[in-house]
């Protein structure tokens, strides 16, 4: 191993971080499980790309057939895009049934900022302070974990995430107002400094943030301003879509607001390099024509079956139902927990994203969570950390999770708090 | 067709434009051949993407087996990595041997503009006044063929390209003079601005200025200024890389300059969206400590070995020999055509990228290249135009293309100019 991590050090630089003091070396997946190179298995609870399970044999063969007879791009015509699309437009309402096909969530973000502004013709972003989405230059600019060189750019403005133990504006209930308050400070900020408002782009499950847990209506009043504005309002749906929150497909649906563009990404073909925006026609049509935009890769026959795959998988596996299903399984196996260790402050979640935030003396346990990512590691279950402390575990698996699963996360975190905690 | 074109400017917008105005509705493809839904077989003298060949079984059999055992990201540890970087790598010298993974050439050019900030600490770029990197928000600022909403930014200034037809400063002899003479405006204007000089990007075969002709050491006085300025080179090889120009295996060894970072994209995995920035271990450390990079497809472990099979292929099949050879053999049938059509007013290329200029009546013969275009699709030869005035006819087929293929394209074109000229 250390001489593979002096290679990976040397060809990619010294700060491509792994995951784990003892990073994984991964030779096998299957389903919810991975096999390492001394053919140890792993339980993967954190995984979000392998959406249907790793390596699903349909995925696979979809790709395989494919990339056997037909990989082009979309200059020429092709039924497997067309097919694709108005499968997973159909996914969709409030006319949200356009779509660009791109390789990445960044590169769709990318997009959907300059969708924004050439529908509204302003510049002004408002996003959360503690987001992610993603790593283009322009995109990057949203982000808050580094600042970049140069500085953060002033057409991006903040409004307080909302957070589950320390809410913005004192209490959980008051957060939607407070969201709302701070997206009011910065409009009047774009408008001061003359960039206007394109657009509000938000995670709807506010993954990044710590996926706090939010009422129907959270973003009403936020979304009523921006709107107000001139500005609109785009999803990104990388981490909550295709039904992992398990009790809708999409996360706008749970907080029950209608964007004007989704972006989505990771779990879209199971790990095969596809994301996609989806918009409005007029929004689409706007975009086209304010800047001219063609992606190679973008929605070539490989990627549209891989996609394919997974959304029929999706269905036949009852993959939502199954989320819903074994999510609130796995969190009611965490509640227990709960009673027994002091350490879990929180248990949250919806479908297969959850987890539990950690506090101790007070304080947010970061070591302490920390601790316990590594002794989970070491009992063969993978999951990481989230939120503004790195104080909550993080569990977010293939939705192929099964209650099976469940109980295997539940007893080793049982095990592991009782050696660290 | 007609309702397949309908359903297609509804899902991907009215301005989706495709190759063509009879649209090639493709099903299947086989080395240099594309067969459409109605049967009909087309020689490819276009797709560069298909590197090695459309569906090569090597490929796609890595392709499946990967899919199939493991696919995951690069937080992991996973030899499929390490053993392309370093096989990639070991085709470059100015110890480039440093690299990070991306999805597209647009990523990797987005990658590239922040690596040489971060190594400069200046934001200004100098490019040509007639070309192509990418549809990032950030890398189309480089793009000239249209004007984005809000204009150019000022931190991006241009140098005239070169052109065999007509050349900056008169002559062709002069163009390598005329072109560091707008370099070093361009510097004096960023640094004026306040931008200072971070980067040259060029494509080393000018592919999407028309492809010149260039000699050995085109760029060495322009390169000489950037880097008295502070500067740094970047080789966007998307199009030449990967032996497709037969003299070398990448276009600045061709004109023989030392790039500080080069980016790679569409033909480095088949089809598979596969991209990646290779640079010098100094500036790839700059770039992670100044912004904060982590690409969840970039690298995967089935993008590796696809791009593995893709390397190993052009050296089992000597298709480097063979875009040399085939090249040579095309050009000169090329000219003998140009002997006998008079609108041939410039034939040139190198390997497996070349084409012909056509002019009348002393102007760019922009109608009869697209006649040509369309011609040549309707006798089953698929190509296209390039150049400033679209008029130069542009063959950049899979590396794949024999001598037989060679003939067929000449024999077709014959026909064609005999038809349409």
């Amino acid at each position: 191993m250390a001489d593979v991590l002096t290679r990976r050090a040397r060809l990619l630089g010294p700060h491509m971080t792994t995951f784990y003091r003892e990073p994984v070396h991964l030779a096998r997946g299957e389903g919810t499980y991975l096999w390492d190179t001394d053919g140890r298995k792993y339980l993967d609870c954190y995984n979000n790309v392998p959406h249907v399970g790793h390596c699903h044999p349909r995925v696979v063969e979809a790709i395989a057939t494919q990339a056997a007879t037909l990989n082009t791009h979309t200059r020429y015509v092709h039924d497997g895009i067309l097919e694709y699309g108005e499968a997973l437009t159909a996914k969709f309402d409030h006319d949200l049934d356009s779509m660009v096909m791109v390789c990445s969530g960044s590169e769709a973000n990318d997009v959907a900022l300059r969708m924004a502004q050439a529908m509204t013709g302003k510049t002004g972003v408002i996003t959360t302070d503690n987001t992610y989405h993603g790593n283009t230059a322009a995109v990057s600019q949203l982000n808050t974990s580094k600042v970049p060189i140069g500085g953060f750019q002033d057409h991006v403005k903040r409004a307080p995430a909302p957070d589950n133990m320390m809410p913005p504006g004192g209490t959980r209930e008051g957060q939607a107002k407070a969201f709302a308050e701070g997206v009011k400070t910065a409009i009047a900020e774009l408008e001061a400094n003359g960039h206007g408002v394109s657009a509000l782009i938000v995670c709807p499950y506010f993954a990044n943030e710590g996926f706090p847990t939010l009422e129907e209506g959270f973003l009403d009043d936020a979304i009523a301003l921006v709107r107000a504005a001139g500005g609109i309002i785009i999803a990104d749906e990388v981490q909550p879509g295709f039904g992992r929150i398990g009790s809708h497909w999409w996360g706008h649906q749970k907080l029950n607001f209608a964007p004007d563009i989704v972006t989505l990404g990771k779990p879209m073909a199971n790990g095969h390099p596809v994301a996609a925006v989806i918009t409005r026609p007029e929004i689409l049509t706007a975009f086209q024509e304010g800047f001219k935009y063609f992606n190679t890769f973008g929605g070539n026959p490989v990627s549209a079956a891989a996609a394919m795959a997974v959304l029929n998988v999706i269905e036949d596996e009852n993959l939502v139902e199954n989320a819903k299903d074994v999510g609130a399984y796995a969190v009611g196996l965490l509640k227990e927990l709960q009673t027994r260790y002091d350490v879990i402050a929180d248990v949250r979640g919806s479908g297969l994203f959850f987890g539990a935030e950690l506090w101790r003396d007070g304080k947010p346990a970061t070591a302490l969570c920390d601790a316990m990512v590594e002794e989970m590691r070491n009992r063969g279950v993978l999951l990481h950390t989230e939120g503004r402390f790195d104080n909550t575990l993080k569990i977010r698996p293939p939705c192929a999770f099964g209650r099976a699963d469940a109980d295997l996360l539940a007893e080793t975190l049982d095990a592991a708090f009782g050696a660290v905690a």
